[in-house]
Parts: structure tokens; C-alpha cells; sequence
């Protein structure tokens, strides 16, 4: 086993001005590990109630991910509820019922203990230690938090960064938890609490990553149609992880690649609702997003500019 | 002569979070052709009135920029006066007083009627109109807009439209010019209009190219000090058409360079107050900037997938 993630399994009932859709499958780790699934063997631990249908099961299954330590719980499954206006960048959030994952907490099976890659989704701090004691000496971790955490959970939170090499946040994730509104200094400030690289996600706009003195930026795809944001920082996180893990390498080249390629996932993931995009994709389809991505970013060395 | 250029040369007053200048030197014109003039040679045309500095007209005298079309008035300069909040993305107008601006009549002397690249400035489309009426056969004209245009001046915009190769505009300018909240939408209905090539300026996260069937995407240089980002747009777009005009080619190749010599030339733009850094600027300075860009948006291509 290579990557594993703990996180949010949900039903997720989402308007956008394109349309709405209600219960349908969404949350930080099933969004995680489709889109990483196409790079590396992947395995979810998460709790979902009676309530959550058994083909979204299978079809995690059916691409390779391990479901081994996924809890079925007495109760409902997770459910979020949230609107997008034109401005689809940020989601307002309408209604979260937390149901079976209130009493969520995490037991690795004994083959997950092994894991070299780990993602902590965006879920409670306490709940990501409690996984990291269960990991026996993981090669690379990542996580992701939200605002909620950093205003709620700020102690558990600093614990969390003390242990983690890598950090994926948004914007306004950045600057809450640094009290920088610069984002090259709230990286430079997320750095100082414990993780070595920090991915900063702009949403429309794309992604920066700091690494060493190295900074990297990956534009969002600009698309003709952007239908449903949900779960798209989940898919980079996920393209970004299962990349990592596929190569096995963390200096500054592989996670540049790594970079584009969760933002190739995410660049499908906003196409469509729910998971639909990202779990119809194929080699072909990634690599040709890639190559879209490099002629986005493709420019000539200047030649000498005096004389 | 390569670029002409027209525009406002102003008096500016700012207010950000950083400090506060009064009647600083400012102005579309002044900011492109300060910008442009580390590469090719410029002639501005534009108006000022008895108040303005002869410093500053000999600073721009003395990087080459021909100053015979500069007609200086009875009267005050032209006065904007302009806060930015901690999101520094968006200028509050506090002020404008047109003052020697309001009598504006665009006369090019002889030795202007032959240039070949030509920007038009973010002033009134029927003074765009103007300009273009007194220039022979330019090989490339860029021209600039506002939303205060867009919806007090469309049908001169529009013929505008119809006669330039190119348009600079930021975000909300291409969406309230197109009808279009998405970009790619907003960028190919504005290239209907008339102009084949589209750069829409994103702030501090960047600007994209629309030329053809291609796409290009340049950040915002990750900085750690933003001061001031009055002329951002106006040294970006010196700094491409100095890139243009001095290349002599329009290619693709060529046209995405510019982009990033134009997102080299903002980026020390909002360093310092008014033009005080990009006034200072070296080839070698210039070169600097834009090989970090190179390694801000450098990853290695993916080998097959598949397999």
C-alpha cells in the first residue's frame, strides 16, 4: 500500500447557477482517493452510515482503493449542504449535519500502519493525530484544514503542523492561520510551524507551492464551463499525493510535476457535479490535460537584453 | 520611431495600507512608456498642465521616450486621487479632476502619422478613434478600457473594437464588455468584437493571453512587499508591447514572451510608490525577474502514463 487518507465520506446537496443535485457522493477523502487512484494504490479510512449506496462503494473498489478501514455505522452518513453563486469560487455553506462522523474515530487496520504516504483530509485535528499515532514512521504526510479548525482547534491544529511535512490551504486559510495577509509571508509563517512545503490553492486562479527557496505556480485550466467547484481542491490534493506516490520522489522537480497534475485533476473534477468527471478519466485524458497545462505555461528564454 | 503611445499623464494621490503620496507622478502613459522604454524606442502623446514636474518629463526625455507630441496646457494636470484596502487587487477612486484633460484633442505631430506599433491608452474611445484616424498603416495597435467607457462611450468602443489587434483589459472589464461571467467565454466574445488577441489582467494573480487557438497564462510574481499597485496594468502593458516592438514579429512565440516581460515590468511596478522602481530598473534587473518567472512556472514534462 503506498497512500493513505483519512477523511470525510459525504452526501453532498449542492446548488450551483448551473443546476442543482441533492445527496450525492462527495467529501474530502472519496474526492482524494478517485483522483489519486489513477496514480498509485490508495487506501480510505473513513465512516459513512446505512444510508450511503453501496455502488459508490464498488466503484472505489472497483479502481483499486482499499475500503478495508471504512467504518459502516448505525445512522446517517455525513451530509453537506452548499451554494455557489457566478463567483463560483467560494462555497457558502447551508447546512452541515455531521450524523454518523460525530463519533468518528479513526482505527488503522494493521495493514495501513505501514503506510509510506499520508493525507489527513480536512477533518478534526484531534482526529488527524490520532491517526498520525497509528502510522508507524510514514515517509511523507500531508493535511488540509479549513477556518473552522484554525479559529476552533488552534492547539490541536499547531500539533498537527509540528508532525506534517507538507500543508495544502486556500487563500483565506493561509492568512487566518499565519495572520499574514501577504501570502508569500503567511507560507513563509506556515513553514515556521513545522511543514517544509506549503500548497497554497487560489481556487480560479491556481495554485502556488513553496518548497526550500523554490516557489511554483500552476494556473486553473481556464475553462469554457465550470460547473460544480466542490471537491476540486480534494482532487489536486489527490493528483498532487498519488503523483508523489507514484514516484516515489520529494525533491523540487517531482512535486512541480505533481503540482500540474493535481491541477489537471481539479481542472476535471469543476466540470461536472459530484464525482462524475473524475472517475470517467483515463491515462489518455490526464496526459492530454498535461500537455494542455504545458503549452499554458510554455514560454522562450529571453536572449541578452543590453546591446 | 516603434510604439506610440496615448494616454493620461496625471497627478496621482494614493492611499494603502503601506503609506500615503500626494500628487506623484501617475498616469497610463507614463507607466507604459517608462515600462516600454527598456526596449524599444517610445513617443508619447498626451496632455499636462502648467503644474506638472519638468523633472519628471526630463527623466522621461532621458530614457529616449519623444516627448514632441506632449502638449502642455494652461491649467492643472490631470488629478486622481485613489485607497487600497488590504486586498490590494482593487483601487477605490477617491478623486478625479480631469482639469487639462477635459479640452483633450490628440494632435500627432508628422514624425508620429508612420509608427507601427501603437497603444492607446485608457481615455475616452473617441479620443482612441482620433488617434487612430491620424496614423497611416500601423503593422499593430493594442488599446486599453474601463468600465466607465464600457458603459458611458460603447458605440465609439465598439468601433474601436473593430480597428485594433489587440485589447488589455482586467477581469470585471471583460465581463461587463462581453455580458459573460466566464473568462473564456468573455475573451471570445470580446475577440468577435474585433481584436484577435485578448490579454485579460487578473491582478495580483496574473493575466492571460487569448491569441488563435492558444491560451497562455502568466502569474503574478509571489511577492513579499506590495506597496502600491497603481500602473501595475500600464507597466505590464509597456512592458509587452516594448516586447512586441522591439521583436518586430507577432507570432505566438513572441506574444507570450511579452506576456511575461509585461508581468516582469508590473511586478517591480508595485514595489515602490508611483514610478520610483520601475524607473530604476537594469537589463540585467529585468533579466533577473524573468528568469524567476522561468523557474516559477518550469516542471518537466510526464512520461507515458499508461503501463
Amino acid at each position: 500500500m503506498s497512500l493513505l487518507v483519512v477523511g470525510s465520506v459525504a452526501l453532498d446537496s449542492v446548488r450551483s447557477p448551473f443546476g442543482d443535485v441533492t445527496d450525492v457522493v462527495g467529501g474530502s477523502a472519496t474526492y482524494f482517493s478517485t483522483s489519486a487512484s489513477y496514480f498509485t494504490d490508495v487506501a480510505l479510512v473513513a465512516v459513512i452510515g446505512e444510508d450511503f449506496p453501496q455502488s459508490a462503494l464498488d466503484d472505489l473498489t472497483g479502481r483499486g482503493v482499499d475500503l478495508s478501514g471504512m467504518m459502516r455505522q448505525a445512522g446517517r452518513t455525513f451530509r453537506w449542504k452548499g451554494e455557489y453563486g457566478f463567483d463560483l469560487n467560494e462555497a457558502k455553506t447551508l447546512d452541515t449535519q455531521l450524523n454518523v462522523f460525530e463519533a468518528f474515530n479513526p482505527e488503522l487496520p494493521a495493514s495501513h500502519r505501514q503506510a509510506e504516504f499520508v493525507f489527513l483530509g480536512n477533518i478534526d485535528p484531534t482526529l488527524q493525530l490520532r491517526v498520525l499515532d497509528q502510522v508507524d514512521s510514514p515517509r511523507f504526510v500531508a493535511a488540509d484544514t479549513m477556518n473552522f479548525w484554525i479559529q476552533g482547534k488552534p492547539e490541536a491544529l499547531r500539533q498537527v503542523l509540528a508532525r506534517i511535512d507538507m500543508l495544502f490551504v486556500n487563500d483565506a486559510e493561509a492568512r487566518a492561520l499565519s495572520g499574514e495577509s501577504n501570502i508569500v509571508k503567511a507560507a513563509a509563517a506556515i513553514r515556521a510551524m513545522g511543514p517544509k512545503r506549503v500548497a497554497i490553492k487560489r481556487g480560479e486562479y491556481g495554485a502556488l507551492l513553496f518548497d526550500g527557496e523554490e516557489v511554483f505556480f500552476a494556473p486553473a485550466y481556464p475553462l469554457e464551463e465550470v460547473f460544480d467547484p466542490t471537491g476540486a481542491g480534494d482532487s489536486f490534493a489527490g493528483g498532487f499525493m498519488g503523483w508523489v506516490s507514484r514516484q516515489g520522489e520529494l525533491d523540487n522537480a517531482t512535486l512541480c510535476q505533481a503540482t500540474v497534475v493535481g491541477s489537471v485533476m481539479a481542472s476535471y473534477c469543476v466540470e461536472r457535479f459530484s464525482l462524475e468527471r473524475v472517475r470517467e478519466l483515463t491515462p489518455d485524458l490526464i496526459a492530454r490535460r498535461f500537455e494542455q497545462f504545458q503549452r499554458l505555461m510554455r514560454f522562450s528564454p529571453l536572449e541578452p537584453l543590453a546591446g
